[in-house]
């Protein structure tokens, strides 16, 4: 894992490879796109996925928008990179990094004085330096994150925050994961996180490679193991956090911070200050993905199907973790304590 | 459904006959048992699962104990009687039914005057009237619960409380059901229950049978639906309760009440008062079952494997939900609003 990156940029057949990760565990693959529509197409269906993962997967998208735009009129070349944006940034609606790096390199592309030429090669290095800010935050945050974990803690942890979330290292794991380096002994009891369950599937795979002991179990049982005394810290990590501190996370993250704060056990959000949304007062306000139905109803179990045929689902894919049942949140800025509002407001001025 | 039992006595070959819940929602069959050993594995196993319905199951498996027992001396009689009755306690120890039915029977058994012939079928009647007092217990219940129940509710149903949790007609999804009968339009939403998904795989299967609208939800995603406004109760079953109202359930109970009590929803706890075991001061001593990690581990998507081979897991099978986010109980006696223990009390009493 060290030495690979989620995604990864191929300067000699010009295309963006990335992990697919729905063949994890069992197939370790990389995929190539060529192309800005491929690359949202491996966004929405998950191929890539994690907030920051899919940023830096976006960025990329834009510098293949205009590499394959021909047009040499630079308003008209604009306006096809605007539709490009477009395109990629309706891939995931709720995690704000998407757009936010979207935003960013169109900025950048109309900002830029020269050709149209000289706009493909800015586009392609901010998507490189926005890959490589990304690994570096995420060592930031996780080196202040370790300091709230003591040995012999217990976590649980929802999702999967991991080097797969990210270009590499993670946010809420890259912070297990450093306190691991550090030589802290830890137990993860990793939530399955249905219904696509990255937890079972990508955060187990990831942990034995670091070599962390763990158990899965389903994310219903969260609460057991919190209000028993087993656990000492929850933390996850989020793909859009209001002004308030409301966190947008994978669905089941409320119900598990919920059941945290029910025990007043410690509940951590990890993520760059990228994931703020400062223009939303509140959580309330965040679009929810609601996904196909089919990802909840396909479930099998030795190989018989479960769901009666006809059967119907809903499936939302995100909820919201609203401020007041959050101990602090974990920054490449430091740890951040309520009140969130300002403290966040503070941090995104530097 | 209306006329089939989950679990019925055949008089001509003296076995117990009941539904394989595992074989559900695919195929409807009955598997036949001769002995109390195969009662108790079938227990074990969730052939038959679901307080009301273990509880009279292990009244048959005492019955047929009786009826295996060679012994012609009344006191040794007993004392294999006793032994069974172990075997049976043993098969699942959380749910107070099994236990509570399994007492009684003992305790006739050694009241009897009569000679073993005479204990023999009283035993067998007793576990009879156990059967049809389940159902006549539960149409009540249901009665009581269905008042609470509006035109145009959505309702949250944790686990299956269903005619397959009893030996017909169900719990809490006995009340659903009565509403429904009454013409009140209903949507449930159904937790599909990790780790054995008794709501995607019985539930919903019942509902379809009933005609009731339903989808299926992930656990976890029951936050969402309740912090958005979307649902006016939950509602669940109860395996042992305490004498202060503290309520043993499936596993998933717990986290989906919290997430209802902290968005002002209506929780609603459906058992008969053989459910109450008022020896217990708190939910804190109810022991908890902690089953194969293989339940949790043996997930699979489109016939493939999910968790990384290697890993492990935890599977406790119940947990507790605090009275205090207990909104009411209905019970056979009506619906019982706090302080639960004077209230509890009350209607042991009667």
């Amino acid at each position: 894992m060290q030495c690979m990156r989620t995604l990864e940029w191929d300067p000699k057949n010009n295309q963006l490879r990335m992990i697919d990760q729905r063949l994890l565990p069992q197939r370790l693959e990389y995929a190539a796109y060529t192309t800005y529509p491929e690359v949202a197409r491996a966004i929405q269906e998950m191929v890539v996925r994690g907030a920051p993962a899919i940023g830096v997967a976006g960025a990329y998208g834009m510098a293949l928008a205009a590499m394959s735009i021909q047009s040499h009129d630079r308003e008209t070349f604009l306006s096809e990179l605007d539709q490009a944006a477009e395109v990629l940034r309706q891939a995931r609606p709720t995690a704000v990094n998407l757009a936010w790096a979207i935003d960013q390199l169109l900025q950048i592309a109309r900002e830029i004085p020269g050709g149209i030429d000289e706009i493909r090669a800015t586009l392609l290095d901010k998507a490189h330096q926005m890959a490589d800010e990304d690994v570096a935050i995420n060592q930031r945050m996780a080196r202040y994150g370790a300091e709230l974990i003591q040995n012999g803690d217990t976590i649980i942890h929802h999702c999967n925050t991991g080097a797969l979330a990210t270009v590499d290292w993670g946010t809420a794991l890259g912070v297990i994961r450093m306190a691991h380096e550090q030589g802290k002994q830890i137990h993860v009891l990793v939530d399955e996180t249905r219904p696509r369950l990255q937890g079972a599937r990508l955060t187990a795979w990831e942990l034995a490679q670091y070599g962390i002991p763990f158990d899965i179990i389903s994310d219903n049982a969260a609460g057991y193991f919190l209000s028993s005394g087993q656990v000492q810290k929850v933390m996850f990590g989020a793909d859009r956090v209001a002004a308030n501190g409301d966190v947008a996370n994978k669905i089941g993250t409320y119900m598990l911070a919920l059941a945290a704060f029910d025990n007043e056990v410690p509940v951590y959000a990890v993520f760059p200050k990228s994931t703020v949304d400062f223009k939303l007062p509140s959580g309330k306000v965040i679009p929810i993905e609601e996904r196909s139905p089919d990802e909840v109803l396909n479930i099998q179990i030795q190989g018989e199907t479960i769901v009666p045929s006809g059967s119907t689902a809903r499936n939302p894919a995100f909820d919201v973790t609203p401020h007041r049942i959050l101990t602090a949140c974990v920054t490449e800025c430091g740890i951040i304590y309520p009140p969130f509002y300002l403290n966040l407001a503070r941090i995104l001025k530097t």
